[in-house]
């Protein structure tokens, strides 16, 4: 079976394209840089949601949902967020068609009798609508901490688009809180931000950095954006998350207040924070391969795929009945299973299919595999090869499918700690930059100068890490004092 | 605690509002005719996508995610379709906005230089975008059937809109597939309706007539529509959902064909089917009464809440401890409970508000309940009491819950019953349609003659039904032979 992949070595970008593309994850749509989720990457995405979800409600977070479209005017309250999004956005004038001629098929207008008052934009993000309903709600201190999330769909007027990783629509969560004082804000900014961490490292096995975006970086609106940051095989970062710690800015502007319990009148903190179907692409990039794509277990749609193999009636009887038990056990276990009982491709198609969409481990099961009593497992990572026994062979599954979780995470761990390195001069940043990867540099933390660095070498600040100490010395780009050093990277 | 809700008797339409926003299921948006689902509302929606998406997997079917937007001209391209929603339609003509001042706030217009080539049009329904994609992927009877269906926002732009049933952006599920033949179409067409009389009624408790719309009130683009149709407490009937047999309009449309197993070319033959929150608005008006909600148990957010009660911190300490090993033990049973720990209210007060939020069971916890080993189970729809013990509460739980389910249904049947009479004359059916209810009458099935009786009445044919039996006579209007009966109501 002809793969038609592009490798990685000759054209990356192609690669990741072809990758969507062939293992059916998405489809180019007729409409300029929108896509379609097909099946198999829409059920990846739903296996998200639902770990996701779960770890919002532990939390103490509830769902809810809110208007797509956000009036003209309120997009215009907070000056930094208009500023943001004026240049991006979908602008809804009418509400009619008209035929201009008798047949009225072929060329219909927006009818000018329907122009709206004030135009509605499609919610770039829902800071705005939803903090001016807050400020309905809200009225006591016992009404706080709000803590609010919203499934729903986003369109930001992209120019240059890419499946999953940049699309004019896409699908996202954005969780949305009210709390009494700035303390419990950031607390909340920060716990979201370690529940995005885990996600990211313990499903989808993509280690990140955690940290805090620069002003230049940051949302617009907020005081400050918390971010986590992936780097992909290509030694680009991709940013895969974000939460912001947004002050009072929309509180002011929606005039969100509570009495507090002496029974005066203050604004609320609020936060929000974020992840989309833009994970999906950091998931590829992370772990695929020139075969195809490679799924984490722990998300994948199908965990295992059992392939019977027969070369004529009789054994295709015993394999199929050997197979549909083992499946039977397997489902019983948990484990997303599939059987592959296509009789139109030979099993070298079958292996090659699977492979292509990413399923983490093989079961052959052919006539010799069911005298020994075993079935032989082959894993997507490195397709090393491993008897199972069928006894039990439940159990060997999800200990194969736990050590293929972890090898994929220090795999990736592994290949960021060799990407990224320190560097001291302007020269050694412009030659290393060419390379990919995590720079790290002292940096003056001026925003002039970050401009500059960007401007002559595309690469921007990642981020200023956590758990970055203080190391004094000069700007590697302004030679200025600086505190401390940043993560520098080119990006997605 | 007031619960400000008009009485249905004083007005019935006032009464719907009231409850629906008194129970915190939704709430008006700065959005003409958009609304809020706040968190009440959205756990109701999301138990209800649960168990559907259960139902169309089951049969089958893989989600999916098409575009938002739409091409104008793909609208256009099935003529009935366009004729359909051209009246009722968000249209994107630019992608930036522009500041008319240098501040840059107050005043934004939409950017002319960013007026798009094409309009966009934000989807109403999503045939047209979605087979155009099936011309893509379909080439040869090996991929049919394709089962798809998606969830999704939808906008149609409503005159006049009431929360949950009619709003101009709602929430929904669309189905559609593509067939090598009309029959394997029209029964798939018919499995969903089942599916969707299978939901109604053993899920929402909601009875259903089902049944095949007149040519009149198909949908735009549809060979034939089936529905689900439901009657409220008020008289007035509502479409619940609908199912189309879509024939080849569409796939000519779009060009979506297959070679078949002798190598020729066909159309494929579509069918599309979908519901939405307006069953959220079913689902009030069917069950609930002047003191608020009523939720069936089967879909119900809080299933069971558990009310502790005190009248001194010994007290406080014995029931809550008391409710909390309840509250375990329900959970352990798989039943949605609560305990209401609130200190700042009184039992009475907290009786109101979860029979105002519709908790299907309220269990009583005081000290002499403690004492005598039992917890006092009140049901929200005739407040009946019954005695739990502790001992096996969660089993005495669990019992009530399917018989308070049971009964739901028993009563919505009945008064569909008491509601449903056959008329012979035009005259009897000029008064008979002002006390509400079905009408069952004659019909000679003639467009214009249905119409007329739309003008002078306002009722429209909601069905013939599938068990409908041949009893020919004159029709009701026309006087023009009519060899069955049809369903006639005013409607939602």
């Amino acid at each position: 079976m002809a793969k038609d992949i592009t490798p990685r070595a000759t054209d990356y970008s192609r690669w990741y394209t072809d990758v969507v593309l062939r293992s059916t994850l998405a489809d180019y749509s007729p409409v300029k840089g929108c896509m379609v989720i097909r099946p198999h990457g829409y059920s990846l995405w739903e296996n998200m949601q639902r770990i996701l979800d779960g770890m919002f409600k532990e939390t103490g977070h509830e769902n809810a949902y809110f208007p797509l479209f956000i009036p003209k005017s309120f997009l215009a309250k907070e000056a930094e967020h208009i500023e943001g999004f004026a240049k991006e956005c979908a602008i809804i004038t009418h509400t009619r068609l008209k035929a201009t001629d008798q047949e009225g098929r072929d060329r219909v207008i927006p009818d000018p009798d329907s122009r709206l008052e004030e135009e509605l934009i499609v919610r770039p993000t829902s800071e705005t609508i939803i903090y001016s309903m807050f400020s309905k709600w809200i009225k006591s201190w016992r009404d706080l901490p709000l803590l609010l999330n919203q499934w729903a769909n986003i369109v930001r007027w992209e120019m240059r688009t890419r499946l999953f990783l940049r699309t004019t629509e896409f699908l996202w969560q954005e969780g949305h809180t009210a709390h009494a004082t700035h303390d419990e804000a950031r607390e909340e900014t920060l716990r979201m931000l370690e529940v995005y961490r885990r996600f990211a490292e313990e499903y989808l096995a993509v280690p990140v950095l955690t940290g805090v975006k620069t002003p230049r970086e940051k949302f617009a609106g907020a005081l400050d954006t918390y971010c986590i940051e992936a780097l992909m095989q290509d030694g680009k970062a991709l940013q895969a998350g974000t939460s912001h710690d947004l002050g009072q800015n929309f509180a002011k502007a929606f005039d969100v207040r509570f009495q507090n319990s002496e029974g005066q009148w203050e604004h609320v903190w609020n936060t929000s924070w974020g992840v989309s179907t833009r994970l999906i692409g950091a998931l590829v990039m992370s772990h695929s391969d020139d075969d195809g794509l490679v799924l984490p277990p722990r998300v994948a749609p199908i965990q295992a795929v059992i392939v019977p193999i027969w070369r004529n009636d009789e054994q295709r009887e015993q394999t199929l009945e050997a197979g549909r038990k083992l499946l039977a056990e397997l489902r019983a276990a948990g484990i997303a299973a599939r059987l592959d009982e296509r009789d139109n491709v030979n099993p070298g198609f079958k292996y090659a299919d699977w492979e292509l969409k990413g399923v983490p481990l093989r079961l052959e099961l052919g006539p010799r595999d069911l005298d020994k009593g075993q079935v032989m497992a082959v894993r997507r990572t490195d397709r090393s090869k491993t008897p199972f026994s069928l006894d039990g062979a439940a159990e060997a599954v999800v200990g194969a499918l736990d050590e293929i979780q972890q090898q994929l995470f220090q795999q990736a761990l592994d290949r960021r700690a060799a990407m990224t390195r320190e560097v001291e001069t302007w020269d050694e940043f412009c030659e290393e930059i060419e390379k990919g990867g995590f720079l790290r540099a002292r940096f003056c933390e001026e925003d002039a100068v970050e401009e500059a660095i960007q401007t002559e070498t595309k690469a921007t600040v990642r981020l200023i890490a956590f758990d970055e100490v203080d190391d004094p010395g000069p700007c590697v780009k302004s030679g200025k004092p600086a505190r401390r050093r940043a993560y520098f990277a080119r990006a997605y």
